[in-house]
């Protein structure tokens, strides 16, 4: 892994992290190779997350990106610098492990998107809890054009996108713009420009960063578990869940908030 | 249990039941409490749906409300005065087969929507199998604002509306307008005011009311039954239950009156 | 099945094939019958897609319709004209297992419609992995009508199409114009007249076949298999799929021509 030493031993950081507010802005830093998920991007962005699901200061985070484009997907030339069984798994099991993490962390993730998002970039927004678009943007899996079906992609995508729609962007490569996104499902707003792309992602970030911590943990977990329930198990775990909700000190100072016409306020507990 | 039964013995029944031309509809009428869902008043809706499901001369159900708001969800001020788990395990449980016995209700049920429909009264609407809004109805799962999240009504919510936009209801609480919940796929139409809006309900009652009952209650049980399978299985299963449809009277006599170019004559059987 | 060989007897054959640059064009040719799923039509139709499926000269397959509808259905006549379970189960089982075969077939398949597409009919539809249809092509699930219920198409809508909409369809039996279709998820593209249509199927199916055969085998198969497991099943799995893909010769030769800014050469290994 000579490509994600040196990189690690430049001088810029590929991946910053900047704190306010109790918002966490994760920012993609490699835009000369399009914020390509070199293996060492990912290792990044997956020690970033494991330390904000453990950071209390942090209700939600932004997954931002610098340069011309969101995010290219894999880094082909240190694919190709690495030829062979051994570093292809590692690679996908660790951008799987990756996108499942954004998943599991207990903290909501809004991407901001701007330029080309592509395969594991397209994935990485498909992964986001929520995503804001820039009209400019473009979303695409294209892997079929370079012999390689963006086989993991297709997992989030499919979960966020109907069949049709998504096996034409899968088969055909083509990208899709950022109102077609929105059409299919694959992002939540599309804004028409950078600066309304950040008061935007801003207002959305604080909305969800003023909720309780512990029920927007609560919510998030049970979200994707019950999805990949039948509907009567869904609900047998759902009821449990919320019951535990209910036993909380938030769900009684919130209701308590509300019936007294006051802010409610939080302890996390 | 004591708002329970006093508000059972009040003089104003808490839920409205009206039959006419094979159509029940179900009126919650808690106007004062925004059609608030009582332990009270989810048994009437329960006892109600049990009767109906027995009921020969019923073909379909509405679901609607009087005053302002369609339904508020759960009742927090009952909730607050009867603090502690048993309670709350009752509360959701009883909620939770409440929306399965819509589901498996042998009749469809569509939903009458004005006003607000908010937490477990949006999932009330998810649940329904059809529903039309007016233009003025609003949806939301706002319990995330009360440190509540809503995670039983997104059970019934993320198997009708995209996964982004199911999250940003949950994760923000914002209501969504009757044309966004169109577009999203939580009703099937807008109507401009509530005079449309029961003509439309009666249209669509009356044309499903007309069909064979022994073929709504085949068909909607195995809409749901299959959605929980993989694919192979679902085929299986399904062909079997064409096949069962297919050796009973009304299959016979409704595919000869359309080869006869008659109107058929359902005999339920 | 005494109608099956009278037809197969008859001097029009009932399934066309047409191969040309790669794409197999499959046509429906019942057209006075409306294109009806006969047990012989779909026989046809299965051998078809086996033949197809151990063709390397074929790389995408068109499924077309001569006459004013695209498909009727099953055909009506044939099954009164056949009453027991032995000719229902068989009939369903038939179907159904097209069905697959086509989800299951390692080339891309797109529906060319125009016209009604009626019970399974509207099926086919579905189940194709991609459609685009002419303005006034129409889509309905109406064996509610006729008292049989469209159980089996519903497999393949419920799979492409929101539960409302879905629902609505089935327990009334509406047609559906092209453009709700379109906004249903059930076909990829609406287009305003048959030159156009043809046009743009050629563009499609052409941009398809351009692909790697091998890559588009591998992906097809992932897309269907993944979607019925649970989130981190499918990143396994799909993991798993990309490593494979990854050390076939098309891959690292795509790569390579992406890298070196030239076409690639697939030689489907």
């Amino acid at each position: 892994m000579t490509a994600a030493i040196a990189e690690t031993a430049s001088a810029e950081p590929i991946l910053l992290r900047e704190d306010e507010g109790g918002i966490a802005t994760l920012t993609l830093n490699r835009p000369k190779a399009r914020n390509a998920l070199s293996v060492a991007l990912m290792a990044e962005l997956q020690a970033a997350i494991t330390a904000i699901a453990e950071d209390d200061s942090v209700k939600a985070v932004v997954l931002a990106a610098n340069g011309p484009a969101f995010c290219a997907g894999h880094d082909l030339k240190e694919i190709r610098a690495n030829p062979g069984r051994a570093f292809y798994e590692g690679l996908f099991q660790l951008c799987s492990n990756l996108m499942l993490a954004i998943t599991r962390l207990p903290k909501p993730v809004i991407a901001r998107v701007h330029g080309m998002a592509t395969a594991a970039g397209c994935q990485l927004v498909a992964t986001c809890d929520l995503a804001v678009a820039v009209e400019g943007a473009r979303f695409a899996t294209p892997g079929v054009n370079i012999g390689l079906f963006c086989s993991t992609p297709m997992v989030a995508l499919t979960r966020n996108v109907g069949r049709k729609q998504a096996m034409e962007m899968l088969l055909t490569g083509r990208p899709i713009t950022a109102d077609e996104a929105m059409a299919a499902g694959l992002v939540n707003a599309v804004v028409p420009d950078e600066a309304e792309l950040d008061r935007r992602i801003a207002a959305l970030a604080g909305t969800i960063a003023a909720k309780s911590p512990l029920t927007l943990a609560i919510g998030k977990e049970a979200f994707y578990r019950q999805l990949d329930m039948p509907l009567a198990d869904a609900y047998a775990y759902a009821s449990d869940v919320m019951t535990t909700n209910m036993l909380a000190h938030d769900a009684e100072e919130g209701i308590d908030a509300f019936l007294e016409k006051r802010e409610p306020k939080w302890t996390g507990e």
